[in-house]
């Protein structure tokens, strides 16, 4: 394992730096709350929707839920995809990465005090460039506390159904050496590969790591946890800099 | 039937005006051709795909072949509707829309001079408010224009495939008046929709009327064929203006 | 363009004029409304099924509903076609005449005199041979005719959901020359194509016209609808007179 | 088990009588072999289109391929089904049915005789009042002779691939009583239902035999099989007759 | 027809001997009842649900329902078969399976004894060599046998919904000479296949017979159903057995 | 976090111990590799395929493939669950757990060494409670050991394609307490759930932690690991243990 300073990245950015990360809420003119997330080149459309009432088998219950699907546009990667809808099911990755954002959300979610409404989060990459799934949890968060305060503002909601947020980052080893917020080109290369998400208060909600290429030991799994907990740390502090900027990012790409 | 100039819009436009129209180029980093296209609040991503070789059906004729997909992202619209991916099935005015584009552009192909090329544009609806096939097919044929370019310079390319422009527009009736590119607003309350597809040197590729309330008669089809050659040609200029700018507007909702 | 007279068809038929046109009535013994119709070679069999209640999203209105579907047997055109059932999934061109039907009948049905009563028109094409889905509307609307009659022979009406009738017919141009009523041999010779639904009365239901090779103008359109608007009141002539015959033809092919 | 000849049956006829058979060949215009099948009030079209070359699996063995495939419209029945191609999934009867029409047409294959060709043969029933899957067995052989005979005259074949001929019928016990050719209103009341697959030449090709409500033993079981071996014979010999008419019933429902 | 005593089998048995077949119940832990059969080398786990209610169809009937499911592990030939999960669709022949062993069931059930309970039994191949299908249903009935009595135990049961008991069991042709119960290495050669279901009284349920190679004439017939009569008898007592020892077999594979 | 010594569980193991497992080889006759593993009442059945050749993608690349399937049986689990093949898609879950299955194996694979051969390894579910995924790879890992010795014997390999091995184990966190090898009664329970693949060598190749209830801090993530640590290397013994025994447990249920 090498952390030498002098390992150089692809764009020049330090070991532990995130890229240039971009929250731009109210994207959409019909959700109750929409964020254009961008890690570097990677931007997903997250779009939460807030409805009345709850799916059958939760009816009567008096909690709430939440939900997210994830998804990319044909042609968000360097070659283009089939359609899912075309190809008439679902693939294991997209399955796995849309329970993988609903689950995070719902850790920070009090059913209770969310009472019989569900907000669903649809993340859509529009553009991939490595870390899809990251910046999809951490824009989701930012989209679901606006869905939250609409729901309020139409009288919807008497508590506070957040108990906390959540963000989440990639990490991975390359030639030896851990590395945050890897982009595609580095994705490829890296032979530990792992998606953190944590709360604002600094707990962890999912740690998924794979060895891509040889298994990784103890001590470079700490590595990649000290740098996943330092990359969501600044995320989280990019969330609450959106979330209270009143409105004035509103507006899409034609504003 | 009234065309009487006090007739008054949602929006304060005249009977024969578009909305106002952006044509963004470049808006993503990997397709051969890319525009954000904008009729009002309708927003549509266009992205051309070209690729070397053509399907199965088609190999060593010594012609190419261009398709299109479209589709719309579940909170496009003012309620959420369910992924057509999730569902496991294309729904029938996906497919419709999806065939409708792939004609108006292959209507300006030369397949030969296009030689063994296939070019697969994607519409994806990112907000929808009214006139979202015509905007595709309207920013279609500037990201087909883009990928042409694309294969000429890597010398794919001798001749040029393209023998003309297609824009679209939708017109329709409304209280028994007939207007040009019609919100979400106006479209459900028109008894009769038109999409009118037309090339830029005045043709007509494709003409869909139908009537949604009362039947219409020919003075009412003429009066709509009318206002369709007119917002046509409005959007041709446009075309020819966006394609004209040399790569200004490349970068995306970052730049 | 060119109307000359000397212009010869496959068949020796006049321009305007359209090919034989059967309209046999209670071909089925169980359907509540039952055609077979030919235009030529081409034979659809039309079956209306009435059932009292309508799809759960209409329920309480006080209103009917009008659907239909049309598919092709494999064996229907010169070569065979996989079954849609066992590919798993219906094409665009079935989704798309299927809806075009169902509006076109929609266009002259009352659903309050309907009352809460689904009428589904099932249109199967046993042989193609050009114009399938205009031959389906013609006697699909000659089908429903008697499904109402049924149901108010049933008691099951008061008043009548038919506002008026509507027939179908293809016009087309080949080798410049516009024509009424293209068999297949034509149809795949068209530069232009364009299938036309009017009601009784001589009012426009839909108009869907396509440059399936160069572009038409405004003068070939015209001319087109001309014809299509001659072709349309033979044909409604010749439901009428189908509907008076008293159930002479009733029977099937046994009869 | 009564078999006593005063058991009287729905339409008069006697235990081991037909319903009246219908056979009529080249129903259809463009495939190679084509037949009306009537049984009473049942009726299915029988399509068989031989094209050259066999499926993937086949290839370069000389031999040929002879498969089948049935369905029914959604109104054939008393109240109206749904379609399968819109279900998206084919049900387990038809399934079964298609498979057992095609094993049936194989017995009197002779492959090697047929060569690289392949026959597949359609089975829709247009209108079903019982025994639909006898009335196509007997049906298709008569179209597959034709298809035979249409690639001798192509001069796609030398020798003959049909070793015999096959037809079927069903048999059941009501009321105690077996009797031959069960219309619907007669099977919904058996208590044992079997359908028997037979060769010209008088050997069995399939038993099925179901218990609808109760067991039934050897003795019943014996009487079954014996009006199997009668009706059988019977059909047989109508369609020996129909296919020495030279061609004399072309033309379908208009002729 | 051959049936000389001298014809030897594979594994140097009698032409109407059974192979060696083993019933162990309560293989699972969870299951109403389960039970893994074997007959020779072919094993299938029959797991029998039992639930409170009916479907909805047959709701307010007082009735109950008893169905099956049949399917085979990829692994449980010789070669691997892909899933039909993995596919989207279930086969034909599995289908098939599924339909028979239900009917089988049904055939010694009195629903009204029942009363509104469902019992689901999955017959689940895990290795197969011939006849999967005879003994899931042999399995299947005992299986069948100990869900009752769980639900009797339960009290949710009053009077006897068992009416008898089945068993089936698969005869076939090679070379001429009738045998029962044939393994893989003989149904691949045999000229006729059939699988006989048969109550514990000697009553047929079922008859499905198919001539494999040449058709099989009425002789033979006779003959297989004579050895599938005795085949039945012995399967018959080895399920009273095996329900007899009270619990004794119970633990699976590592008791 | 408590650790204490006097928590107790469900069955009475200490918090570092594993439920009684078992590895039974040899199970099925027919795969190259078969392996009936179980964790407690948890009993899944691995079956190695191997096949000469590589899908399309990878062919003539000199390299190999290794991939798995999971899945679990209807009445695995304590109330039956539909059957995925007859809802007609994968379920996200299995989707997740095959290609955590697959990508684990492959931790341990040469591709080179392997050359062009494919082995697909089947996971059933025969009986869940608990712990499926961590027992299926356990046990998979030995199945492809018994694979690759297969392919060996048939002259198929020259090197040695497995680099090491692989074990997997759950621990969780229940009432503060973290604990090894979780059963189902344990798993509803528990705050947060992990499971953890290691090679034989101690490296880890899969870490994927959940909070199910509050998320965890890091000092309970460094608990969690030394548990999977501890519990992998006993894994890896017994897989040491089963692969030495010569063939003695072949056989199956019958043996």
């Amino acid at each position: 394992m090498t952390t030498s300073a002098e390992t150089s990245r692809v764009d020049g950015r330090a070991l532990d730096e995130l890229r240039p990360v971009t929250i731009t809420r109210n994207w959409l003119d019909h959700a109750e709350g929409s964020v254009l997330v961008e890690f570097g080149r990677t931007r997903v459309l997250c779009a939460a929707s807030a409805t009345e009432g709850v799916p059958r088998w939760r009816r009567d219950s008096g909690l709430g839920w939440v939900t997210a699907e994830y998804a990319m546009l044909p042609r968000a990667t360097n070659t283009r995809s089939d359609r899912e809808s075309v190809k008439g099911r679902i693939g294991g990755r997209t399955h796995e990465i849309s329970r993988l954002i609903g689950r995070s959300l719902r850790a920070v979610v009090d059913y209770k005090a969310l009472g019989e409404n569900t907000i669903v989060i649809d993340c859509d990459v529009l553009q991939a460039d490595g870390g899809t799934r990251t910046a999809a949890i951490t824009g989701a968060y930012v989209a679901l506390a606006d869905a939250v305060a609409t729901l309020r503002e139409r009288g919807a909601l008497v508590g506070d159904p957040l108990t906390g947020s959540v963000a989440a980052v990639s990490v991975g080893i390359i030639d030896g050496t851990p590395m945050l917020d890897l982009p595609y080109s580095e994705d490829v290369r890296a032979e530990t590969d792992m998606n953190v998400v944590m709360t604002g208060a600094g707990s962890f909600v999912e740690v998924q790591g794979t060895a891509e290429g040889a298994p990784f030991d103890r001590a470079e799994l700490d590595a990649l946890l000290g740098l996943a907990e330092k990359g969501c740390a600044d995320l989280t502090a990019l969330q609450i800099q959106s979330l209270e900027t009143h409105g004035a990012d509103a507006g899409g790409p034609g504003a």
